[in-house]
């Protein structure tokens, strides 16, 4: 397999885009990515797009096609792949189209990201989003995923001594970073007052420990590494990808504060990368809810298992801290738009890794990890990259 | 990019499945082509299942974490990938796991090909299916499937003046290969009579042109063909493979009469496996109303434009033809689970390139070619095979 590099990136502003269709966002993320690389549209090889329930947010299917009509490309009949792993959809279509590259079926691909989420009413946002646990043993007994990340919390208290404090200083920490972030959704720091006092979603998580629903798109342009530098002065290569499933239920799981899919799907990618969690400068991480980070920084080997709330006491993933978790604002303020997200993170990275993050650079970003997770963790993809 | 091989085929019979759940349907189609490869599960690579819209059939999202979990390969942590084109899902989940063996990425993959489409009441399946239309530009204005293809009927009349009985005489010829075919919905041969007085659903498409809304999942086994040997004594070569997209709404087409996007395919699919039209000796193509079959016949190069319908009437498609089409019954009569179907092509293209196609068997079956067509025509992928 041959490297492959990121050579453009585009995001729209992350939020409640009544103003924007689904088509408009995809265009406008779409020609941000194509302007930045540099590349013309007939040297496009193939779209691979990431998006959760188009079908439901906004009654369209066949989210490929309309990708490629949307972008001009459905006349030049470039074929189009839209990829599903629920939250994790964004991940997925990154690693396929890197995959396609990687080996040698095509030079040049465009990764779109999309989901519109605020134009349903109602508890409807919820019942969608509950698609991607268990229909039939989840979903139909009216589990949602504040409840099943609420559980999860429960436990994390229970075995590592986790506070409702340190899970508020996740968004307090967050809400900081997107305060510094032109495309969050919420450009404003948060009191860990606030945080606390929010009403009460599913215990212990209250509102603000939760991430938003949102509309938005982001859109990447991948290259055969060793064509990068024609288009660009700064590629950003891939050096290692990983994917894994878990049970679909979380009765599956033998331990529900490890998310399996995220430990495997690491240690894929850490091994095709050849370094260890130690060498990771920076990091997007999938904070779904507070509690959601502090796994992922444990299960992605940033810190031991159960010390994950320490972390934030300690500050280690603050901008300035030893390893900067979610320099964008993550899910939490930058906002959640499903499908986009998994391709949002790696956009912020690719900002990073450039030295283009503005206010919110992380100093001396060398290697830069992705870490998006489907659901409840029956789905994980884990990408990390380099400055070349 | 290195060969792969169809190494063992599943298919459930297609139908009004009401005793089978979604999850109960996929380890059906699942565990019988595990048997029929000799595979161990510890073998498998990665999945890939191609899905149209189980979030708004069954209420799953999520449905690569799901086909994991209930294959039993959740627990081993096998990614999954769910891809989505609408009725062309299973034949890019054919494509991309194809590719990614091709590739030297995986040795062994499962595809998977799944929609449970009965579970909903009313006009809700078609509702459903239109999303695969453009939802601002053609389904929010009423138009459905049978509407947009009695357009293209209509035209085609008008342009090359095919008739109503050509229409009807492809139904009867898939009903009487249907009918042979022990996995089919439509069990039954159908009188020509009976096709054209049936209840009219779009001028000049009857009840009768129309494929059916179904249940069914099919799952193929792929492996790297210099590998193909150790399993079993009649593997069967993926040779080419297309995948092209048009404009998703009919409205931006040149001509309506032509779908692009299967002429783009198959040539790209054509190239690869270096051959012309005339050396497929059996096909099975996506015939969701009869009109798509005089179309697809014209696109793939099978007989000149315009001349589908005489194609009928001078018998070169049925069972012992110059070109059999649809042997399995085709979408008409075999049935149409929209994510199922591109596989289950594929898994009928196996049998017969096998010699075990039993009643329905095409003498001599050498080659073969599937064509699956998304919505009305906005993607398609054809896929080329060949008996080792």
């Amino acid at each position: 397999m041959r490297d492959v590099a990121v050579i453009g990136v585009g995001i729209t502003k992350f939020g409640e885009l009544w103003d924007k269709s689904f088509r408009q966002l995809i265009a406008e993320a779409g020609s941000q990515a194509i302007i930045d690389s540099g590349i013309s549209g007939k040297e496009i090889d193939a779209l691979y797009v990431g998006s959760m329930s188009a079908g439901r947010f906004v009654g369209q299917e066949h989210v490929g096609a309309l990708v490629a009509d949307a972008s001009g490309f459905s006349q030049m009949h470039i074929p189009s792949i839209r990829v599903e792993s629920a939250c994790a959809s964004g991940g997925l279509a990154v690693r396929q189209g890197y995959f396609s590259v990687a080996s040698g079926m095509n030079d040049i691909v465009v990764i779109g990201g999309i989901e519109k989420m605020t134009d349903v009413v109602g508890t409807e946002a919820s019942n969608i989003l509950a698609t991607g646990l268990d229909q039939e043993w989840e979903a139909f007994f009216g589990a949602t995923f504040p409840g099943i990340y609420a559980m999860i919390a429960t436990r994390h208290m229970h075995d590592f001594g986790t506070t409702r404090e340190q899970l508020a200083q996740v968004a307090v920490k967050n809400h900081a970073n997107g305060a510094l972030n032109p495309y969050a959704q919420f450009k404003r720091e948060m009191k860990l007052e606030s945080i606390l006092n929010a009403p009460m979603v599913a215990s212990p998580l209250g509102m603000l420990d939760c991430s938003p629903v949102s509309d938005g798109a982001a859109t990447l342009i991948l290259c055969a590494a060793e064509k990068a530098k024609k288009y660009t002065d700064k590629p950003v290569k891939i050096i290692g990808s990983g994917q894994a499933s878990d049970t679909l239920p979380l009765h599956g799981r033998n331990d529900i504060c490890t998310f399996e899919s995220t430990t495997y799907a690491a240690r894929m990618a850490y091994k095709q990368a050849n370094i260890e969690p130690s060498k990771i400068d920076v990091a997007e991480v999938h904070d779904c809810f507070t509690i959601a980070e502090i796994l992922a920084i444990e299960d992605l080997g940033f810190v031991k298992k159960g010390d994950g709330g320490k972390a934030i006491d300690n500050k280690i993933t603050t901008l300035d801290g030893k390893i900067p978790i979610n320099p964008s604002g993550g899910l939490k303020a930058k906002g959640h738009p499903v499908g986009a997200t998994g391709v949002a993170q790696i956009a912020e990275i690719v900002l990073q890794l450039r030295g283009e993050a503005d206010k919110r650079q992380v100093k001396d970003a060398k290697i830069g990890l992705t870490h998006n997770v489907g659901a409840s963790g029956a789905s994980c993809v884990v990408n990390i990259l380099e400055a070349m």
